[in-house]
């Protein structure tokens, strides 16, 4: 299929499909560029992921962490968002395909593809199909979680089973790098401070959360030293991390180890491993890109596709050497992208291989500790927090959230209250009695 | 069947059903009677439905209008709360029967039940059951509302067709009480205030909201000049208020009157007409209780089933002469029957017949105006705007709650800004791939 003419009085079209990390730099470092941007994504936000986990327990609402990509880019006139979800591409007519809510199909021509649709952490169903442990990648996922565990406090307060009490007041996190820390943490901080005085018939300080970790220690991309700290601090407030325990069996009454090990916990949360979008697999149909191991798209040193010098691929979907699955990686890497992009629009050098830089690593450990590294420099407890809250503020998008958000936090800590504690979906008998329409 | 014998030393078991305006209200007005008092609800929260509009609107976030009732009752010592849904009753027992989460089902001995179940609004289903009109009555619906709201902007964005672009941005709200009047006028200035610079395509203040009301007059329960106040605040910000306008039938183009007119919405909201609880019927059933033409049991003029002593009916659920469905008397309601429960196991005479005090009536309109009447004053404006954010905050439960409420208040009024913007449920695609759990 040939290209169509595109006249060249007309300025270069940019298509970025995805507006997290790495799609939404890659058009705000082309706010200066004469090029007509369309950026397309299934949803209407950005979505700020390393604070997701704090929707998950109650801490932050889903708005203060998801702006709309359209009030984000509002000032930025060469840009165009579209509510669609990209379904296929052409490489050789230089089209992306999409489909709006309801199932509308179009048609987007581009002169550049940016692909930076992201990752996804699949739900994983049990054996028995009835019980699964949902991952935290979607306001989605975090709206789910955050009901579950609520909801599993309220099943021990209604049970008489001291078995069965204790299941429900037993949580396991599969998967001990960031979000697994950071999630153990926080559900531990809820049985333990927030929720302690609300119930009955149950001390809610005795649930008991299980962080499971298959290699030998947490937070495999931190340094050593870091990983053991953050398990200290974690036994200190509650949290169970056991090494080298491998999930093998989803059911109904919790998991069970590769070992043979049972853990008895109504509440499973996966947080180990991501599936890269589906539309990797389009790309390599399309394109003959070629996928790694875990799935994720194999790009040139300066992340075009291989004889697709016109199409990015960046972020969680794109496999680089010694790049991360991280927010700082999809950034530069949609930095660099437009760079590329702005450079040849101006007949410059391109920049060519793409460098990450490592600014280095954060997490928090319950309500009042983090452990970090930068420039070489390792840190913990209260001032790794505070580094943590700096940077996390600093990259958060729109003042407004920042303010609200540094508000929570201090409630969540001073009050040891949480904001957020709705149990979504309320139940089967919702009076859906058919009112005839005529005669209201 | 005989009541099970009941030693007289324990204390007095009271069971209330429901912890919205009555059954909390109730809860808290025995904090110092000699009782044992069970709350159960299908939801973990109390919701304070008179701001629920704005929670469908994106101004407020679920948690600031729907604090658990865990945490509100934290310090009553003398209830116990338990998520579960009332779904039976035994009046010669003497027992509730409920079910929770998973189909655990319970018996609930009571010496005086409370049933305080409300209401709903059921959703309007299209003839051809593709298309539905949503109600706004939990917190599910409003994040419908506000989800159907914004994508309508999004979909207009994205259609190349006048005529459906037209019909994207026309809104329906069918019924011209207190809420249809806040979401008309909410919905409007979402569109003239809020979104204006963020569409490309679009000029959003190009949107329309019908506001359709079968009787002669908007507000039909508040003084006839603040229903005609409310129709010209109302078209000053853009609302098309439609008196004696019946919606007939609804499909995917929009509403059908019965005048034969044509409103080609897509986007129908239903503001008109509660359905009381199904618990209503399962009291008539098993109580011999009467229904009204609503579908609200019948009670004596101390708000107890007749030839059921034991047992109040309180709230949206009741039909009580002169008494409207609103928050006030829901209270109030609560507040009698404990009184009458206080006065009986103290020995003292009953409070007999409940009697409503009517404190007045407020609606807001947009950003800046509202119409109440109080004791015989009528005011309207700015003024009558300051009057409801006082009341409001007033009752709106727990400081965090209310200063976070005023904080956003402020920011829609001056930043133009809505805090909430997410379109809940993100498509289809979601990799739901089958990771083989063993070998994480």
């Amino acid at each position: 299929m040939r290209r169509p003419p595109h006249p060249t009085d007309t300025p270069h079209r940019v298509v970025i499909v995805g507006g997290g990390f790495g799609g939404l730099y890659a058009a705000k470092a082309l706010r200066r560029a004469q090029v007509e941007i369309t950026l397309v994504d299934r949803a209407n936000h950005h979505l700020f992921q390393p604070l997701l986990y704090q929707v998950a327990t109650g801490i932050l609402t889903e708005g203060e962490i998801a702006p709309p990509l359209r009030a984000l880019l509002r000032s930025q006139r060469n840009v165009r968002v579209l509510l669609a979800e990209a379904t296929g591409f052409d490489p050789e007519a230089g089209e992306l395909t999409a489909v709006a809510h309801g199932g509308e199909p179009m048609t987007l021509p581009y002169d550049t593809l940016i692909v930076a649709a992201g990752a996804a952490v699949p739900d994983h169903d049990g054996d028995d199909g009835a019980h699964e442990a949902p991952g935290l990648k979607t306001l989605d996922d975090a709206r789910e979680i955050r009901s579950r565990v609520l909801r599993a406090f309220e099943m021990a307060e209604l049970t008489d089973d001291p078995a069965e009490r204790a299941a429900w007041l037993r949580f396991a996190v599969v998967g001990g790098g960031p979000t697994g820390v950071e999630l153990a943490g926080q559900i531990a901080g809820l049985a333990r401070r927030t929720l302690r005085r609300d119930y009955r018939s149950v001390d809610t300080a005795e649930a008991t959360v299980e962080l499971l970790e298959v290699g030998p220690r947490l937070l495999p991309d931190f340094p050593e030293s870091l990983g053991r700290r953050a398990a200290r601090d974690l036994a200190r407030i509650g949290v169970d991390v056991r090494l080298g325990a491998a999930a093998a069996a989803l059911d109904a009454g919790g998991l069970e180890l590769a070992d043979g090990t049972r853990v008895d916990a109504r509440t499973v949360i996966w947080a180990a491993g991501v599936t890269p979008s589906p539309l990797a697999q389009v790309l390599a149909d399309a394109a003959n890109a070629r996928l790694d191991r875990a799935g994720r798209v194999r790009v040139c040193r300066d992340l075009t596709l291989p004889h697709h010098a016109d199409v990015f691929v960046i972020g969680d979907m794109a496999a680089v050497e010694g790049v991360p699955g991280v927010a700082p990686a999809a950034m530069q890497e949609g930095r660099h992208a437009a760079r590329t992009i702005r450079a040849r629009l101006a007949g410059r050098p391109t920049p060519g291989t793409f460098r990450y830089v490592d600014k280095g690593s954060l997490a928090v450990i319950g309500h009042n500790r983090a452990v970090g590294e930068a420039a070489g420099v390792r840190f913990s407890g209260r001032i790794a927090l505070l580094v943590w809250a700096v940077v996390h503020l600093r990259y958060l998008l729109g003042w407004g959230n920042r303010l609200v958000t540094v508000t929570r936090w201090l409630w969540t800590m001073l009050a040891r209250d949480r904001g957020q504690r709705v149990i979504a979906s309320q139940g089967s008998l919702k009076a859906r009695a058919y009112n005839p329409i005529v005669n209201i």
